[in-house]
């Protein structure tokens, strides 16, 4: 069956776009090892060709499982067999970059590494960014609205995008290239579409906005008190002139010194061992006067925020020490038989709070359960780890989520703040949402992919 | 009819939530005329009661139109007989300001300036502006997605909303008051309704992100060729340490000197006579520094930017009066029997060929008209001005749209930035708009308001 339909793919398309088979097996499957599993990828090279494809699949109800960089980690781009995978790897141009109004026309399926890379050439910059750079694509991250470490800062992937192409299940293309940012002249669709994981349409092309490239840069690691002392470095460096804070990544004790000790890293030199530990990095034009700006603005909150030590980065090498503890996230879970991930957003004034309270609830489902969390400060967005030294014969995965999950929405946070909903989190979606927003989400699907064929089974809990 | 309308809604809601005849003609209908001419006001105190208002309509199929502080202008308010007005004037609560997380919960028909109030008590500020600040309300800028001077630094309407709380028009809640800037947890429907004004749902609630209050400010007009010349100089300012930017004004020279002659002003004292005007303001910690800041920086851009000539604010006279020139937008139009107003978003680095290409098809409709624009220069948002020193008898509204919109949207901009489609923008969206969009529009307007109750003839076009 396959088979048969790859060959009406190849005859409406091109062989060229079609790949069925062994061909398919070549291809990395990405971050989900269930991707590919549909077994038929297809690549069109034009919104034309995307809009042609979707009206042939949305006429035979064929399923379609839009892909970028494969990257996400909730499983929205886990394919079935039957279903074709829409692959937007051959639509990647960077089109235009536009050094005075400062954006960037893009195809869906350029990196954002090589997004990068063209803006730097100006000066410029996406201004946002993720450890996955060189391989998630810019469709793939306005599809799940990424977020990022720059995110308190320029916003996440909603607002980098000022003009959106896509193309609807019918095939209906919706031209909406704004390079502005103001516009009220109908319903804004392309903010219906950015965050809603290629089950309401497929982004075909975009228009980015642009910021100037951050000047050279100065990181210190301090460690204190707890989250709200670290609120208080964060609020002195938004609120100073001068170098600008583009990074406040906070780790919980236990992360720091364990992710330290899986990675080699003598912690005691960089004064770890407190209860939470926070990078902060700026930049500034001129490299001396920002690593002094970054010290002086240290000195003047030590004691009022209670910093119990710490260092700034003398050397590249320290810097990039600093960092791969922090981002090198899968190295402390050698030491754990269970790991567990979650990605919470919580009121920055509430996180003190919750993860002395989703601690309590934890060591109610186990004892051995441990909470340990590194996330990005100034927006709240923790990536909080649930470990256990032995793995259980029997995961508890519902009572941890509820542990985690429960009061959040009420606090005012989301129980999936960048990584989205995909296949994982429906279950989530469908105890901790909105039970108004999820009728009117069901609603909106059923009348922009009234056959169901876009990412089935994705993001919409079972009904 | 109405009355018996009158007497059950009371019934319903309570008689001091409905207000008919003679109550009614009482009331400010606002900017339009026609705001009120429903004859029946509607104002309920909870959220609840929105929704039970809702579901009765819905039964019933009574259209309804939600209302804010009526200072909407293009017809987005407009009612008519055997129609509800909902207004939100009882629901005008802010909840709570949280000063560490920087958020602000109101109800929707709390006012921007009482909003500014509450939260300049916490140092902090919604980081968005309108002369009509008094009256707008919270509720109806998220409908409108509202602009203003500041959208270049802190976005427009959409960038500030956090959470919303809306009332769909079968009366379905949807509770999405988050209080972070990172979810991405199932549709985001909060921005779906944002810009909608009022035909998809009705805000009731929201969370709105706040910034630190601006400090002291230094404020210039200086005389430039052109808006690329005039970007030159904002683009100084936007990479320069130091104050920041908080906005930059642009005037057609006509407009400038039209405007400072109609409001008595001695335009040669200010240095008028330049092709553009633009008004820079920047703001900083120290009333000293800041101005001396702004000097220093026209003076380094002078010569490249081939600055004309200009003035910086000696005094807050000065200051005031360079702002009367722009805000005081009606004085101009004394001089003129025809007086027409547009509000266009342009890629900021096609400004001068739009406006050149703009008057020479203005002058081909009739070569009486003539081109005036103010706008905020760093978003490409142009308020633009076609006048005529005498009134003919038969306008042609058509072609000057047609000599303003033509090729717009293909240009990357936008028929309407920030004032909506109300009524009156109907036809422009349909023969300026792109069909997908359209298309798009009407099957979510069907999904999510079967009856067509919300706001009834607004923003969709007679099909």
């Amino acid at each position: 069956m396959t088979a048969a339909l790859a060959d009406e793919l190849a005859g409406l398309l091109g062989p060229e776009a079609v790949r069925a088979g062994a061909a398919v097996a070549l291809l990395d499957p990405g971050w989900n090892p269930h991707n590919l599993d549909a077994g038929l990828v297809v690549s069109p090279a034009t919104t034309a060709e995307v809009s042609r494809l979707l009206a042939f699949c949305h006429e035979r109800g064929i399923g379609v499982v839009p892909q970028g960089g494969r990257t996400g980690l909730v499983g929205g781009a886990v394919s079935l067999p039957g279903e074709v995978v829409l692959s937007l790897t051959r639509m990647a141009a960077v089109a235009a970059i536009d050094p005075v109004g400062r954006t960037a026309v893009v195809e869906a399926g350029v990196t954002l590494e090589r997004l990068q890379q063209a803006a730097a050439e100006h000066g410029l910059d996406p201004a946002i960014d993720t450890a996955a750079r060189g391989s998630a694509t810019i469709g793939g991250m306005i599809a799940t609205c990424a977020g990022g470490i720059r995110a308190f800062r320029h916003g996440v992937m909603r607002h980098r995008v000022l003009g959106l192409e896509a193309v609807l299940a019918d095939g209906t293309v919706i031209d909406d290239m704004t390079q502005v940012l103001k516009t009220s002249s109908g319903y804004d669709l392309k903010q219906l579409l950015v965050g809603s994981e290629g089950t309401l349409g497929v982004v075909t092309r975009a228009v980015i906005r642009l910021e100037p490239l951050p000047g050279p840069r100065a990181t210190a690691l301090i460690g204190l008190p707890g989250a709200a002392a670290a609120l208080a470095v964060v609020r002195h460096f938004l609120g100073a002139d001068g170098p600008s804070l583009q990074a406040a990544e906070i780790m919980s004790g236990g992360y720091a010194t364990g992710s330290a000790a899986a990675l080699g890293v003598d912690g005691g030199a960089l004064g770890l061992g407190a209860p939470v530990h926070l990078i902060v990095e700026v930049s500034g034009s001129i490299e001396a006067e920002t690593r002094e700006a970054l010290e002086d603005g240290l000195a003047t909150v030590w004691e009022s925020a209670g910093i119990q030590g710490g260092v700034v980065a003398a050397t590249l090498k320290q810097r990039e020490t600093i960092w791969l503890i922090r981002e090198a996230s899968d190295a402390i879970g050698r030491a754990y038989g269970l790991e567990l991930w979650y990605d919470v957003s919580v009121p920055p004034a509430r996180i003190d709070a919750y993860v002395a309270e989703a601690g309590r609830c934890l060591a109610a489902v186990d004892p051995a359960l441990e909470l340990h969390f590194i996330g990005h400060l100034a927006d709240g967005n923790l990536h909080v780890m649930a470990a256990r030294r032995e793995r259980p014969e029997h995961v508890p995965h519902e009572a941890i989520e509820a542990a985690l999950y429960e009061g959040l929405r009420e606090a005012g946070g989301a129980f999936s703040a960048e990584h989205g909903v995909g296949l994982d989190k429906r279950e989530a979606l469908a105890r901790h949402g909105d039970p108004g927003k999820l009728a009117a989400m069901r609603a909106v699907k059923a009348a922009l992919d009234p056959r169901g064929i876009l990412n089935p089974g994705k993001v919409l809990p079972p009904a």
